[in-house]
């Protein structure tokens, strides 16, 4: 990860509008890291504009859009996917020349058509999207080293200037990411398999129990340990942005999640018929797919994702 | 948990079939916490047996099921669930009167009806299942302290004496863990939901994500950090043992997933028709499930399980 550069920040003014999880996080690994020389916090929630003030994590705090990112060089968006069209417009007439727009949606191909036809001439837009995140949202839970060893994905449209992309990818590697760039098209199809389709069953499996009227709530609690816990996490993120998200990706998330019913579809009737040799066969080989996971420190290989126990020993006999 | 008693321990002669992570970590449990006056240990396999030596687990070690159980009065049966009836005819002859029989199989029904036609008179029958474990296997990967704070399911059949019921229950709680009994049918209803049904569609989408053309492996593996990454480690539970659970809980997890596909079904209908409102608030019901799992101490609240940061200090700024 960077240290802190004696050289000039890579940016100069730096603005962010929302400062939830994501939004906090890049406020506080900007400063940390010596990335801009002027922090501005721009959200549109008292409350909000109020614990950033005493997290003191910007050097101005406002919650007018148009007035907060007069004079900056680059422009993060990290609201709802659903709001980057409403904040696109009202800031759009006071960008200065030369600025870059960025973001950080989940979805790239509907957040560059929200934003781009407001953006006025002499202003670049270079979409990007943190792989990175927890099951918590607001100022408070953004942390500085959030994105540190995550990828982050860039998608500049066709006849983006390299030195906006440039300005953008400084600012990521900067906090610690590591940076890839492709199509928002191509984004949006990998992020549907990677996260989206995952998200939506996670939530589906856990309204499914807490429906069942043979076993109760209360059992499926107790029990989770067996597996359902771990989906029960994923399941407690942000409403608002993954409403958004679906509402956005559509077509990927609709064609991705056919061909996991085809494949759930096949695997049931395996279950019915009795076919264990294609259970073991399938359970076999995804195996292969954790380990490479783990090998590439996208994941810890501590059992149990190291949760803790009792005894932090481990009770090795 | 329980500490050393100074008093007889619960058990005389503990009998473990099966030195994988379960039965591994009974044996180191027992002997920590003074459960079992003499134990051993039975594998089939002979690499196990080596490694069980070496970790020095066990006061005696040997690869004949009958010869091993001679004297004990509880044996533990920790072998898949597909292994069970014939490990329970191997030794049957030479079980003494008044021992108890106990598993941990993540089935009950079938493990019941494997095991006892086998038992002499005067030889209870006390199926267990504790909701504890991790992805990994084997006689190393497991620690006297996996079943601290978990629930132990028992499932005694019908006129079984409350003796015997209570010697395996002693054991479970001198090892830490909460106990429960239910009946076997019950316990594979509520098992295929929180268990069998999450696990089946971990598999599934870890396996449909490696057959995709259009999105390469690599980066699945790369930007899994965004949900699926928690899937894959779900997926990489042992192959034979979950073969075995999903031919031995056939009606029940056949059951649940119907239940999950009609409801993947609407979810699927609220994205294709853009249906907001309901995606918000399935969304937001979800999360009630979460707060209750880790306020029960079935989970840690840790954001991203507490997966460990480059900094550990959360770089808070």
């Amino acid at each position: 990860m960077a240290e802190p550069a004696a050289a000039a920040p890579p940016v100069d003014r730096l603005a962010i509008v929302g400062l939830g999880l994501i939004g906090s996080s890049i406020a506080r690994a900007a400063r940390r890291y010596g990335l801009a020389r002027d922090i501005v916090a721009i959200d549109g929630d008292e409350a909000v504009r109020d614990r950033v003030r005493d997290l003191a994590i910007a050097d101005r705090v406002t919650g007018d859009a148009a007035e907060g990112v007069e004079g900056a060089d680059l422009v993060v968006l990290c609201v709802p996917v659903g709001a980057m069209g409403p904040v696109a417009e009202a800031m759009a007439s006071r960008l200065k020349p030369g600025a870059v727009v960025s973001d950080v949606g989940s979805v790239k191909g509907s957040v560059v058509a929200a934003i781009q036809p407001h953006l006025p001439d002499g202003v670049a837009l270079v979409p990007g999207h943190p792989i990175a995140g927890t099951e918590y949202s607001g100022p408070d839970a953004g942390f500085s080293t959030l994105f540190a060893g995550r990828w982050c994905i860039l998608t500049p449209p066709d006849g983006t200037p390299d030195a906006a992309t440039e300005r953008v990818r400084a600012l990521w590697e900067g906090m610690g990411a590591l940076v890839e760039t492709m199509s928002p098209e191509h984004h949006d199809l990998v992020l549907a398999i990677t996260s989206h389709v995952p998200h939506l069953i996670a939530y589906n499996i856990v309204g499914t129990a807490a429906d069942l009227e043979a076993v109760t709530q209360s059992e499926v609690i107790k029990f989770s340990a067996s597996g359902f816990r771990d989906f029960t996490r994923i399941a407690a993120s942000d409403p608002t942005m993954w409403r958004d998200i679906f509402l956005n990706n559509r077509d990927a998330v609709l064609e991705m999640l056919g061909r996991f019913n085809e494949d759930l579809a096949a695997l049931a009737k395996a279950v019915r018929w009795g076919d264990g040799d294609a259970l073991h066969a399938m359970f076999t080989r995804t195996r292969a797919i954790r380990r490479s996971i783990v090998a590439l420190g996208q994941d810890t290989a501590a059992p149990d994702f190291g949760r803790p126990r009792p005894e932090e020993d481990g009770g090795k006999a």
